[in-house]
């Protein structure tokens, strides 16, 4: 049987397209891009067309555009390196309590080094609530840094609200756009933008490049040094493969943004439904709209997550319990827990991130096993019956 | 005409034999190695296998081994990891004048940041002097960096020397050993290295990955952050198409290394022979010996070098007048002022630097056009003839 992979919000397979651009890169077009001969150039010359693909596909200029090795780095290249550019005008950030862990440890960073950070709550569907943003901004506030889509709910911050809000406060605003960038559109002078974070593997690019859009008006600090790479602003030498494949992943995402959205939408409005209807007291995680169809969270009330998610795997069905970058660790998810989810219902949470590629008849075949493995796992739970019964007898 | 590629030391094309390694990592083994399930698994064991292969190459612990997105990174996670995390012991750092702008670059920033650097001259080869080295020793010293094999001239220090000078006075000792790695053998236990810089695209592997070798026995903190990718010590999602093609080149490397030291070596006593006979006036900037073979500088009295590599390019030679990295500034090389060339000799130099699949035809064939272009730019210089009319007077 053919393994079902819903954890495209973990990564996803890079296209043919795409690796079909890269492969010239890979073989022939060698040369260094910074170098100065021939073979230096016409590398150069395939970086500046990612470049200006990228740049357009956010309607901002091409030299606002850094090529960094992953989202991460851009996070906490973001965070760290306007921090520490714009010292000058105070010491205070404000954030989230469900970033990703690449804006949290940048933040934490900071606060050993001399800087106060807010790390506002969330809503039970992981909005952030506007008056408590207003009510944290102060004098010293310089930064102000919340992700455009949760990577693990899905949710869409109002970001054009909470750009405009900084800026009439004059603060620098950044969003980790990792999980909305190719899905949905995004026009960072529209929505007064500074800074924003993308990522090629998550659009069916190549792992290894990021890239950070940084505002001519605002300044910031390298935190990875070297040549003149990046203007300046970021040495080492260019991943130019993957820089190649950024830039057909995101010229793809863009050209057909309406039908792969549309088809996303219909296809996590059925799953969901199935999920919710063909498996009993399955609750969904994150508003209904608002969110990127792709991710999907879903509690499985007493059904230990670490273990469904072997379970699937062994049937094969790949799913995630939360951030790929912390899977590793046992501690309850921070996103989770920022939404009031009690400990047993996170621990039994499982994210589903379905990819435009999927069928119909993949998500139907999805949920046969699902369904069966939580029926085997909720069976050998000596809880789970009890759970049920006393939150029946509650209503 | 076949291009005759001399710049090696900038980067490398890909081999065959480490980008069908690739493949299948860019195809089907697409998973996020950080995920649990068998896509995932699947990623990290191959990861796990260039980490050992990577690990066994200088004798270090697999656990010892941090991937990184270059040579770059790498660098300035090492000087500004360590010292943030040493600074209890002291703010004193000790490295030299003619390292890679990535190590200088992060030195800076430490100064910037309330540590204070020695930057050791070096000799008219580009060797540290040992004296200086102990002269320059603090009681409040916690590191010192000092390149393995200098990037414009080829010139090896005595690293072990540096090494157990370092660890009798309890100082962490770390190499950029970017263009060693993979020429030559190095056992990072015999010479008591504490952290190591090595980066793939130098020794015919992929772009986007380097790695960062530091002793269990010494302090780092994280200068990317994110989940729990390398052992909570560098976020961001592993770029494993060029992990796995960085094991492969790492093993052919040391697999093949007694014949590419042997063939290297020949080449660049032929090239070298040839370029300072048939051509007059061209000084050699390196020693003889103790230095990698494949870097050769060379200074064409009387002839601008940015001239001279133009017209190389149309000529069909790609070479470089220093380091790719900063090869469109304007500033005369570091390096070059550093073993006390005067401005006018620093514009006047050229570095080659050879590959294992030059062929001899290649290297007459070059030299060749070297001897026209040099001769051509000559012959329009008004101050040439006088240049060497003065000096054969001054003898």
């Amino acid at each position: 049987m053919e393994k079902i992979y819903l954890d495209n919000a973990s990564t996803t397979m890079i296209s043919a397209e795409v690796l079909n651009a890269m492969m010239p890169v890979l073989t022939d077009n060698y040369g260094n891009s910074s170098s100065v001969h021939s073979f230096g150039r016409a590398t150069a010359s395939l970086v500046d067309n990612s470049r200006d693909i990228i740049a357009q596909s956010i309607n901002a200029k091409s030299n606002e555009i850094y090529f960094t090795s992953s989202g991460s780095e851009a996070n906490t290249w973001a965070i760290v390196g306007i921090a520490m550019a714009n010292s000058n005008k105070g010491n205070h950030i404000i954030t989230t309590k469900i970033e990703h862990e690449s804006v949290l440890g940048a933040c934490r960073y900071l606060e050993q080094n001399g800087f106060n950070v807010t790390y506002l709550d969330v809503d039970k569907n992981g909005f952030v609530v506007f008056t408590e943003l207003l009510k944290a901004i102060k004098p010293s506030t310089i930064l102000i840094s919340i992700m455009s889509a949760n990577n693990e709910l899905g949710t869409i911050q109002n970001l054009k609200a909470i750009a405009y809000t900084a800026h009439e406060k004059g603060i620098i605003f950044h969003t980790d756009a990792v999980q909305l960038y190719g899905n949905m559109e995004i026009d960072v002078d529209d929505l007064k933008i500074d800074a924003l974070t993308i990522s090629a593997h998550k659009i069916y690019g190549p792992k290894g490049v990021g890239a950070l859009y940084v505002s001519n008006k605002v300044k910031i600090d390298p935190i990875i040094f070297g040549g003149n790479q990046e203007r300046g602003k970021r040495g080492g030498t260019l991943n130019t493969p993957a820089i190649v494949g950024f830039g057909k992943a995101s010229e793809i995402a863009y050209r057909d943004i309406k039908a792969n959205k549309h088809k996303l939408r219909l296809l996590s409005e059925y799953f969901t439904s199935k999920l919710t209807t063909e498996i009993e007291n399955v609750v969904i995680n994150a508003p209904v709209k608002q969110k990127v169809p792709q991710i999907i969270s879903a509690t499985f009330t007493g059904v230990d997550g670490e273990s469904l998610l072997t379970k699937l795997d062994l049937m094969g069905v790949a799913v995630s319990t939360g951030s790929a970058c912390t899977s590793n660790s046992l501690t309850v998810s921070h996103v989770l827990q920022a939404i009031g989810l009690k400990n047993d219902d996170a621990r039994s949470t499982i994210r589903f991130s379905l990819s435009k590629h999927n069928s119909y008849e993949q998500l139907d075949e999805a949920i046969a096993i699902i369904a069966k493995a939580v029926e085997e796992l909720r069976s050998f739970s000596s809880t789970y019956g009890m759970k049920t019964r006393k939150r029946k007898g509650d209503k």
